[in-house]
């Protein structure tokens, strides 16, 4: 905040943090801006009011906002692209401020946005003398596509559908051309100069519409694709929209955890191949489970399919929200679904593998976002296409339609599977209710309308009720929560002869804390019996379900046993284990962890 | 050679190439000097002899020796220690000139050592003045031991001693001392500026003594005990000879791969800690197994113990020569146990898991360290200690023990278990032959003496014979060379619940050229049965023997499959699978490769 007073003129003194910094700002004003949605809060307003004019301030005249440039390198605008995040830092304004004027109102919020789309229109796009460029940090694309719908402007959205369609378009391409230009220039800038610039990292080495495989640093391809699939639903394009469609397959069949984490590598945050998803290794940074949402809602929205809200739901109850602690005053950037403090501690390959979540972190792109995530919650719940109002998400909530409709949902999910839904018309109105049934779910439910049993069939993963509405109508469903335990596709080595347990949405693992140090030499049985337990050993959230279960123990070799011996048929002993869910690791003391447990 | 030359005033021109390149053209000298042993050829002695004349004239008048100082940096000599390899480089020098001398009787060869030997006392010690110091890569120690044997002068064994024990002495230690007297100066030399230079990875954290986990580089750490168990022999140093011993617990119980390999992390090419043993992203240097012969020979030659020359054994014929190509043209650095093409190739934490072996390096490191040590692989046939004969490892030789002893070994081990040891004395000659029985066939073996079987007990892993020998004795011993599977200690979570298969001393593999993609689909029964072949598919050595069994598959999945379904009991198919031995791996088109297999 300090470098935005002192590019108003407020304060002075120099730049301070990492050059992306103002975008934590704006992430948090977004977050305010949902928050405000909830619970009215004057004071907190005030203070958002004032942030807005504080940035208003520091916007120059042409619109431009970024305070690294402004404050240490004036003349170098827009000349650094490829690491810059001017593109990626205004594109989170322009989030935030259209957020925040969908809540308050506050129109110079939105005049700000505006402001600076209109000046990024004036340097990037395919004239004489314009950049014919696209940022290294996709954000900016979905922004615009956002501000195009709120202000019906289309040529924000034609601006991003430049950018996404400019990449990986040019020889030699945009961010060696940079690089070439600025050769010659005595430059102290702190970031990166990429040595070979077109590359599967910055998903550039070839026009996007050619992608069959999710590449590059993780969150860069989810932010750009969440940004061509909002385009592509603007502008009806077909073929872009296939492209996100073809891209949405590689990462939910291919290259995504069962958390919903993305990233398998440290090397570039970033996508492998097909099926290597290590477990102790890997990223999976909490912004690209975030942004996995951003995409999926994108995707559910041009085409209303469950599979879209199942993915949701996979990272709203696993890979994004295991990134806060309990108290939510913690934080992780990176989800490992395996952890063993001593190799965290003593093999430098894993000591991106945090075993406890840090306060902070120097770069802080992860609490910000997963805050703006948690406080927009509500949008995830229902989209409305033609005459049909899908339900994707269960979160007990009241959600008025403005034409006199009111949807309640009741419930405890996920710890209990029974959702009830309140339907009240003021007047009688035609149209068709969606209900996702969750995949995992599919072969066992019951609904009730009005009391009534009712035997539906699924779909695209929907329950649908077709009927004129009026009064109260009650639907009733029951999800089958019954522990199960899923394998992975054998091409998965790291998962071959594992399981994983799951309960409704929720992916469950083992601590240390629980069970004792080598879990590794944990076995489920085949079919292994569950118990659940409310749970509140050591964790803040009483409501939390804890699983038990009778498993088999390696037993512990002597210690000065050799390292190889004949082999033998291993000698295990029964052994009850604990699991708690996934998000909820790590919130004791440090200690082994893992969520693919061998089976028998 | 041509920075030998230019330091010679024989030719003129820059230093070429890695500022520790001296130390290959001495390694290639102690080659030859071996390989003359073998066959003498006057020809290849000519140009050897010319190369001492060489190095004698680029050898400065105070002896030293390093060709990058002469020519780059004339004024740093023995400033820059942590990195500078000066010491290495003339290390490997006093062992080539050692070995050349023994094999020539070249005085010269032995004169250099003694100069430099001199030089290297004359700047470290502890006197005022001198430099409190020790190598920043430990070589130099063992080659000063060396020296002092040959030349039966106790003072390199003590200047030895002094840099084993001043390591990690002082606080701040030597190397930071340096660092900070070369602060004030502007150096543009090649090597690595350390931040903190007393660490682990160069074994300096502490005094020697105090270690009980062997540390940081594999090579550095080896090198450095192979210095310390010879100097503790020369000196009858029990509680550095104890050290020693603590660390090779450590590594053969805790921190070896079954190929011999150690190194598990590429990152400072380093040991880990206890029982991690990686099979996809070690480091394994072809170099390291060298040096655990080196140690293990010192080890031997202190304390005559089968495990000793077991481990050696199992150096010899897997994590050494597994680094050459059969056609000894290309060779690995690393040697993994397990390699997927795709994975080197797009999982930049695997890059450096090469799938076929490069014709020649950068950094030449290993392939003359393997040369030196298959040229002198007679040196650890035979150890004598008091008054017996210590037979050590089985290759078909004949040895002069020159007081009218000879011993001729035959067979074709190790694809034949059966050794013939013929004993012939000109005159009745009191003496204990001991014959080592390696680990694996202590279970089973048989042994006859001039034709009659006899019962023997081991002791320390030999068996002992006792008398006074004359004429010609014959002892035949038949090891057992059924293939035997193998399992590592369950706390190697690499390695559980698969096991490595084994015949002799050799660790067989499963190559894709022979079992299609997909090697971790692949699983071993329980009690499986191997069929022996004669192989030469493809493989140069028609000698070599591969091995058949029928395993179990996993059917493979559809091409669209989900990641994550509920589990099921797995579907196998029956496949015969073929191994070949896991030196001979990388000698076909590049594939997958695995040493460890599931078991059922
Ligand atoms: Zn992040
Ligand atoms: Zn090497």
């Amino acid at each position: 905040m300090q470098n935005l007073k002192i590019a108003a003129g407020q304060a002075t003194g120099d730049f301070y943090g990492f050059w992306f910094q103002d975008s934590d700002v704006y992430k948090w004003l977004e977050a305010v801006a949902y928050a405000l949605r909830y619970e009215p809060d004057q004071h907190l307003q005030n203070i958002a009011d004032d942030l807005i004019d504080l940035i208003g301030q520091a916007q120059e005249s042409d619109g431009y906002l970024d305070t690294f440039f402004q404050l240490q390198a004036p003349a170098e605008k827009f000349q650094h692209i490829s690491f810059s995040h001017e593109l990626y830092c205004m594109g989170h304004y322009i989030e935030a401020g259209i957020a925040y004027f969908e809540t308050t109102g506050n129109q110079l919020a939105l005049t700000i946005a505006t402001k600076m789309a209109d000046c990024i229109a004036s340097h990037f796009g395919p004239k004489p003398g314009q950049l014919h460029g696209y940022p290294g940090h996709p954000e900016v694309e979905l922004a615009l596509a956002k501000l195009a719908d709120v202000t019906d402007e289309p040529r924000y959205r034609d601006l991003a559908a430049y950018m996404i369609d400019q990449r990986g378009q040019q020889t030699p391409n945009f961010f060696a051309e940079q690089n070439d230009q600025n050769k010659h220039k005595h430059l102290t800038l702190p970031f990166p100069q990429q040595p070979d610039p077109a590359q599967s990292y910055f998903q550039n080495d070839r026009p996007v519409r050619e992608l069959d495989h999710a590449e590059g640093h993780a969150v860069r391809m989810t932010y750009l694709l969440t940004g061509m699939a909002h385009v592509a639903r603007q502008t009806q394009d077909k073929e872009l929209a296939a492209t996100c469609q073809r891209l949405w397959q590689d990462i939910v069949k291919k290259q995504m955890y069962v958390t919903g984490g993305i990233g398998a590598t440290v090397a570039g945050e970033a996508f492998t191949y097909d099926y290597d998803l290590p477990n102790d290794t890997m990223y999976c940074e909490t912004c690209a489970s975030c942004a996995m949402v951003f995409f999926a809602q994108q995707m559910l929205k041009t085409t209303p399919q469950g599979e879209y809200a199942d993915v949701m739901e996979r990272e709203l109850y696993n890979g994004t929200i295991s990134g806060m602690s309990l108290d939510a005053q913690h934080f992780f950037y990176v989800n490992p679904l395996e952890v063993d403090p001593q190799a965290s501690a003593q093999d430098p390959t894993k000591s991106h593998v945090k075993v406890q979540r840090p306060a902070w972190f120097g770069c802080a792109c992860c609490p910000p976002n997963l805050a703006r995530l948690i406080a927009s919650v509500d949008q995830y719940l229902y989209t409305v296409k033609d005459d049909t109002i899908y339900s994707n998400q269960f979160i007990a909530n009241q959600t008025d339609f403005g034409n006199g409709l009111q949807i309640e949902q009741q419930g405890n999910y996920p710890w209990s599977g029974q959702i009830t839904y309140q339907i009240t018309t003021t007047t009688p109105l035609p149209f068709t209710l969606a209900l996702r049934i969750p995949a995992w779910s599919q072969a066992n439910f019951q609904v009730s309308v009005d009391g009534q049993p009712i035997t539906a069939t699924l779909e695209q993963g929907y329950l649908r009720f077709t009927k004129t509405w009026s009064a109260t109508t009650t639907i009733i469903i029951d999800l089958d929560m019954s522990v199960r335990t899923v394998q992975a596709n054998p091409r998965v080595t790291a998962d071959l002869g594992k399981v994983a347990v799951q309960r409704g949405p929720l992916v469950y693992c083992v601590e240390e804390a629980d069970n004792g140090k080598n879990l590794a030499w944990l076995s489920l049985p085949e079919q292994p019996t569950f118990q659940i337990h409310p749970d509140t050993r050591g964790l803040a959230l009483s409501q939390l379900q804890s699983l038990t279960t009778i498993a088999t123990k390696v037993s512990a070799p002597a210690p000065d046993a050799p390292l190889y011996t004949k082999s033998t048929t291993p000698v295990r002993q029964p052994q009850a284990i604990t699991l708690i869910p996934y998000f909820a690791w790590a919130n004791r003391q440090a200690g082994e962890m893992r969520v693919w447990l061998n089976q028998d």
